[in-house]
């Protein structure tokens, strides 16, 4: 079955089709008769559902949130659109196709993992590769980092964002070493692969993207500490021990990529490798706001809406045609 | 021997002592000559040297910095106190008396950390405990947590101040904690415990008081957090694994507890734990530097110097006797 | 007549009750018809009225604000409760339970201000004692130090709050005084007895919480210093002058116990009791908000909404049982 | 006998004149000699006074800080003139001429004091004119007020500084106020007259300017509110009850006349009138502190050197000549 | 035919006048019907208009913005007024009367703006009077300063506003000045009169109230130095070179008349004459908005609403009558 | 004459050399001898130079600062070098070898210039390259900008550093365009050449580097903007215009390079451009300090000393050979 997008239901339409229901609530009306509120939502938006002659057994079975299938009816009320169920019924997350309901990278996740761990294969420092390898080797964490948005908001927040974001800071940052012969070019590379790896575990994103408990307490960059503290613990176990200068410096680029300590990072750049993953890190994830602001513009204007996390208005006219 | 302490020389002493040698440099004298400048300290502080006549292979063989025995004479030079040495020798740490040499608490550290043990004893959640027994049982670790001071500047800066601290701060929990009975005890407990572990590998004080590289790289937060893990790590081998929202609580504890980015804290604190450990070390830390400036202030002003740190000078006068 | 609250009102019914009317207004329907909205308010809400076929003369009469005795019915209207009042008659406030309308602390407050004079009898300092003598001796304002609440919004706000942040600061001192010998309790004890004792001229708590003109102007902190000079002037006109010592010492406490400029604090800290008094304020302030926060969120969450003041959601999951 | 200043004293000369001394210290020479080590001031400056063959007898005789007489010889010592001290005897304040070591306005005190009571004449608010003549009539305190500066540093650091930034954004307020006629006129002239009358009691400017402990623990701003208190307590026993509103008013003003929390103000400004004598007060200072830096510097330069409060060095080059 | 402003439309009335028409939008009702949504605005404020019955016709022909007649009626809607549209016509600018639609000073400009000619005219140093001058010939640029608001929100926000803004401060300095007089004079006129000229050009004032483009992108300080650099370029090729110094002093007042690098001066006032500017700039827009708050609070209160720009909300209750 | 370095002469040394002299003062001795003390410099570092038996013909004709031939003799006095001199002539500036005073770019200006000029190239837009192409013709422009520093302490602070900043900022953009197409390339590429051109006229660098008067008052930002107004005025003039889409997209890059307020932008980056750009600048800048102050640390630490600018040590030691 075809899903049709939200962003594509018009009023006075049928509905037959699967979606994702968050926040339901259970209300009785004037009359004292019982209905359930919902949003219902899939990865183009959402819309209030609204089941009248409800139950509170149909309100307990229903997941808080969870997939359903939706038969009923879409309306205007009060100038927005709305949804008039009739039927409910759970669906299992296996029988849902995700895409749907989760935005996604348009490009190849393979191939670009693959081009990653080209480019990774440049390191040539045993310790550093065989730290560098024992994350690659892992298949479940490699999934997640393959599925991974990069943030929940800000940029390339869609599956596979984490992903494309170390692609493509990691190709930035090959392109501008040999401008800068006196920094560690593998130690970079193995930085900056590994500098948000922790959010495969800070963030959730099965049915919608939000924060894990331990992702909310410690953020990802302790975690990324502690992920790699893991790994360069099994390689001891293997009598391959990482000698504690690497793993400081590792450990210090991660720590201070954020660049301000209200951003986050309780330690400042002190290496000129920090420096540079700092600096790539940010423009990559800033161009991409920027770029991406200008593009939903959705008004005609020269001009985006204000952003706030830039403190301005974005200016959308080109020279070049 | 007894070591004549610095701030007891007067001009004119024959001096035959050891001291700690710092930054020792050799120079040419307008006519030609070599001579050796350096520092020698005590823990009461420190005077110039100048040994003329010096020769290179006598500037080589020199720690630095490190234990010396020197024999020489005290005398003013443009209003300061220096010392002329005729005959310096290398001294192995092991015969020095290491305590004229760092400030030391004046406190029983043995006395002090059984009463830490007697407090922590209260922790009846196994698995806290377990973890809390973990750091306990390190024998090579407590040592280090005996000795180390907690700061190298601002409060308790001396050998045993982490083990003062930590146990002024565990009492002053005790006492406040039945007022917010909301607040988890043995959560508290445990956290103040370990808030400051990381300082014994983020500070040497072997000589002198300074950084370890990994201690300016990471900080003892991070720190803090990757002992916590490896404790918990060999918990999981002997089949004893800690549950996550143990971990993260935790965790979060000694993440937040600077209590504010700019202070190195990468998360703020969320939980009434965390506010209850940050108030109280903060308290605890910033009384100590209060009643320590009011103490040493060595003018018979009511006010002492301007403290940079608290960005005010402070007043001395009591209204009780 | 025994009230129904608010918050459990539920549509259809007949309302035959007392209320807090706010802000009032006259308007007139497409019809030309005049009607009168407004806020009927209790301690658990408020809820829309609608006086329909209302007249000018109504609307004059009615207080803004003030108590009035509503008959009419609750209905559901967009989504919402509101009340269609067929009559409104003015009550005067001496007939009103103002329980009903104003959140009380549920503690014992006569109980309460035994203990808190019982702490103060510590005080034997002569001049300090006669001073807080001079407070305690004050029945209108001990009537309203036992009433008001310790703030409009952040913590402690309901009646009977500042006595309880009182007592509460005051205990928690206690508590903590003997670890920090060298801190002067008697000083301690009568500034934090004094510290928001301008609250009860910076707020008004008689129907609702605001603030005074005075209060606005001037703040709790520049009140309590007028209110202490005050006092102060009377006991030297009985012969019993304060000397310029201690009130500076009492004063500064006052004047810097936010701890910082931008909470309104004129001067930092500068003696150790107004460190400690800024520690054990702040301390109780931000437990009550944490706990609050967490044992009110209305969601099954982990975590509560987002806390602005605190800049964190707060965790709510427990590790104790 | 007329002062030789200490900018005007040239190497070799012979020395036999007061001086004010400050810190003076005991020391011995390498010999064991004692000898004095002093500052001797006077409001052009300070040299190094050196006493040899001192005893404990004359150190303890000396006053720390007072006036001396001194007998004895300037000399040049590592490239800077010191003065060596044969004879030294204490002197009488009484019979010192405090204009020799403070500096003082040049401008005629009681000039600008009679045009400062003939502006506020224009106060015609009974009230207000009962609070202002109040303070005008109090002897001791206006002749403190003729004399006192208005800062240690900043502006107008010389005695009589205060009444002439005074009298100058008095003035200015009248030449402003016709322009902005919603700004109540009397408040801001009483409000310009008080504001920094604190400054009489939060300095000392007998022999030196520095502060009083009142004044560091509480500033100018809080002792202004109190001394206002006192004279309105005053006239309400002379049954002239200043309202609340009036009392309010003026209050505010000066508690926000710094205009920013950092600066001491514990409330931003929230009347018309606040905002103006903010604005006012602050032009004075500033252009006082611009065009005096301008004036003083000693180089050729276009440019001053840093000013630090400022944030910039200052352009010194006209376009007018 | 007169406007009715539409502050002034009452529900159920017939509509037959001319509006701004900002922002329309085709929609469809459930049953598949076309309507247009827009606002209909005068400078008294907008309603909501609403065309039923509409064709994408008569949407594409309407201008965004724009000015329309419109027939219909008036009608409460969910508690608010809103227009029923039946008939809608595009109406030329040339034939409306722009001052319905755009609030402009009440104050006669011919004179405000002869008045600061006349000011203009003190200004003797040949240079700078040419420059001056230069400004004052180019008659399609002082249209545009007779015109242009001040501000878009925060003061002088309407049609005439930079003119009396320019006028006032102009007026405030003369009077200030004597007071100073090391600050050179005709430097602070010049300035003065050029220091808002940038925003002939930053804002757009024919319909509404927005920024240009250029105005956007650089800002008024920049645009300001480009507008006297082109006029000094056209003296300079009229043969009369403007000297560097003058150019650099005044365009520096420019660059720092707002004071503070946060408020977009990208150098802070390093002369007596910037300081002065920005302090008479910044007190003549301050009270501008604090009397304008004042004055249009449309409660009965003692105070505004809160002020997010100042921080505070306002006092309203004068002492004098 | 080959010039011996300061930083290679040692004690005891003839000297016969040139030097440039600063800040020269005429000082009397306790004899009332007079002579002259001076910096004596070249690009190694300063030395005090002292001639004895000076008179005042000798100093009134010393430039101020300016090239002197010296003859005399190097000392130790008070451990520090120092120059006596016997005799001083001027030296005219045309006969000394600047590159001993000023520090000067490895690279080959001139190489550098001719591979900026290729990339430049790059730009087809015809207004665009008609500007670019207007700053490359203006011979006397060219040399300043091969010539000029790039900051006087900073970074790149070095004849030729402004050009070897502007090459490699050139070079890093051309690399990380192709990652992101949406960036206008030619855009990017005249603004990365024109950032800092203003730095010609901001700095002067013939003798020493400072600022000139209008770069103090003006700063390099502004100058930029007049420059470019200025060469697209004379392309108008010759019947070139280039359009405002054009200039305020490019103005806008250079205003906000700086990327906040507090570095002197007076408007923030709102293009994707602009942010780039700003970027690469931070980032070059960045990675200079960071390695040189690595490369120079004297000190055999594994850190640098304090870098106030980046709020940090600097970790020296390399994971790699």
């Amino acid at each position: 079955m075809t899903h049709t997008f939200i962003n594509q239901i018009e009023a006075g339409q049928a509905i037959d089709d699967i979606f994702l229901v968050k926040e339901p609530i259970l209300r009785s009306t004037t009359r004292g008769d019982l209905y359930i509120a919902m949003y219902l939502c899939d990865r183009t938006g959402q819309l209030n559902g609204r089941m009248w002659q409800a139950t509170e057994a149909i309100y307990n079975a229903l997941p808080k949130p969870g997939f359903v299938h939706i038969q009923g009816r879409s309306e205007i009320y009060q100038n927005n659109l709305q949804i008039i169920i009739n039927n409910i019924s759970i669906v299992d997350t296996s029988k849902v196709c995700l895409d749907d309901f989760l935005p996604r990278t348009e490009k190849d996740t393979e191939k670009l993992f693959k081009e990653v761990k080209d480019i990774l294969s440049r390191i040539k420092n045993s310790q550093l590769k065989a730290l560098v390898d024992e994350f690659l080797a892992d298949d479940e964490l490699m999934k997640k980092f393959k599925t991974a948005p990069a943030a929940i908001k800000l940029h390339h927040n869609y599956l596979g964002g984490l992903l494309e974001h170390t692609h493509n800071t990691l190709n930035v940052a090959l392109a501008v070493l040999p401008f800068y012969p006196q920094v560690q070019q593998e130690l970079v590379l193995a930085a900056i692969f590994l500098h948000d790896i922790g959010k495969t575990e800070e963030l959730t994103y099965d049915m919608s993207f939000s924060y894990t408990n331990t992702g909310q307490l410690l953020g990802h960059i302790a975690q990324a500490l502690l992920m790699i503290k893991q790994k360069a613990g099994r390689l001891e176990a293997k009598g391959k021990k990482i000698e504690e200068n690497i793993m400081d410096s590792l450990n210090h680029i991660i720590l201070s990529h954020h660049g301000r300590y209200e951003f986050g990072s309780p330690k400042l750049p002190a290496t000129p490798e920090a420096f540079l993953v700092n600096y790539i890190d940010d423009l990559d994830a800033k161009l991409y706001q920027v770029t991406t602001a200008i593009d939903n513009e959705s008004s005609d204007s020269d001009w985006t809406s204000w952003q706030k996390a830039l403190e301005t208005r974005l200016y959308r006219k080109r020279i070049e045609q």
